[in-house]
């Protein structure tokens, strides 16, 4: 990716290159994602950098891994049935259910439901968007940030390069209209920066200021790889967020959440 | 900035280049923000394109508009000092209330507030940090959106070009951990992008898919602009975002927000 150096007109105190990457095919279980990637990054001559961040879409990584489930095979149960109301599919309402430890709010055959991970999102994950097939469903992966960990260590073993990897989904967010990119899985990569104790320029001390930025970056990236699948990747290049955080430093606990 | 054609080895799907404004200096009341950035801009070589968007941290707009208030001209009432608990500055807790129409949370000092422009956030985003002296705190801008109008048209007065401009600040999340950078006011661009109807390659159609782009373009800046109001501008340069969305269409309605 281009770097300010190549280019004398620019002299940016710090800069950032978003690229999609082309080339990665539908996926389906049992694909092997790192390799997906690596061929994508090898049809545009583009070299992985140490530091680099490859962002990549939960559906690719949830179909490899084998989470999607044909509605035909749902058998729904009493509370899947009231939650679908009439326009909706209670199979896909039983779906939600398994995925979830709480509904947090519902007006069916809507659901905001906080799934196993923690993470407090529309229908709990459940997705028919970008699914291998019309009847089926897309789950979030189980431990998105042991997907993130095997991509990140295939790709280290492969190229020797060490990288971060952030794996998103879309989320909505209270107050606010919109989805926006989220991190759900994190190798390699601080998730959480803490200004705390920092002076601003009047030497007033930064106090409570931790900047998501795994969530930052994850937003970033969707700006380049949009909504239709098929661009499940970006590479990030010019960060310095080197670290160990899991995306599920992310997941506020109950009692910290004022916004709740 | 550096384009994907300058760089052979590189040819994504498409590419984003974010780089920090270097060379703004600390700002106050009545300083014109064109011509500051315009300025940085000529400093660091380099020339605004048609479809770049600057995106502006609200703290140095506000600071030009003299959104700046002396704790010792705030004489507090009853429901501040209340408010205040034990730890928290009654006189600041009273700018908060001034700014809020409705305390959506509270935990003495802690508060979260609705703003009259319907902005859920922190303090009704009253603030100390980057202030420009010790005892004064910093508002959000009266109208942001109006802010970001004026900057857009100064800028194509003396440049001839049309950029985007997004005002932004950094706001908590309700379930999810630390602040992200989000649009307060926005110019001359797309805020919300909705992909309903379009269909993905299994020709499912996507459904209520609205991507909160102005969001995600003020995220994508933080990672280059930081905390210390040292780099408050960034120019994200490769969206194809020019539009006509006021950063107000961020703010959902009570009833459509299932996530409250």
């Amino acid at each position: 990716m281009p770097s300010p150096a190549q280019n004398p007109q620019l002299k940016p105190a710090a800069e950032l290159s978003i690229a999609a990457l082309a080339g990665i095919p539908l996926v389906k279980e049992g694909d092997d994602i790192a390799g997906l990637i690596l061929n994508g990054l090898a049809a545009s001559g583009l070299l992985l950098r140490r530091g680099d961040v490859l962002v990549i879409a939960q559906k690719i990584v949830s179909k490899a891994e084998g989470r999607v489930v044909r509605l035909a095979d749902v058998d729904p149960a009493r509370d899947a049935i009231e939650l679908a109301g009439r326009d909706g599919d209670p199979r896909r309402l039983e779906l939600i259910l398994s995925e979830s430890t709480r509904v947090v709010r519902s007006r069916p055959p809507l659901v905001i439901a906080e799934t196993a991970h923690g993470f407090v999102c529309a229908s709990a994950g459940v997705d028919a968007s970008n699914a291998p097939e019309p009847d089926s469903v897309v789950l979030l992966p189980e431990d998105p940030d042991a997907s993130a960990a095997r991509i990140r260590h295939e790709i280290r073993l492969r190229t020797g390069q060490r990288v971060g990897v952030i794996v998103t989904d879309t989320f909505g967010r209270a107050w606010r209209v919109g989805i926006t990119n989220v991190a759900i899985g994190s190798a390699g990569i601080e998730v959480l920066r803490d200004y705390s104790g920092q002076l601003d320029p009047a030497g007033y001390e930064l106090h409570s200021t931790v900047v998501a930025i795994a969530d930052e970056i994850a937003a970033a990236a969707e700006l380049v790889m949009g909504k239709t699948d098929r661009i499940p990747v970006a590479i990030v290049r010019g960060l310095a967020v080197e670290g160990h955080g899991s995306a599920k430093d992310l997941v506020i606990s109950p009692e910290h959440d004022l916004f709740r």
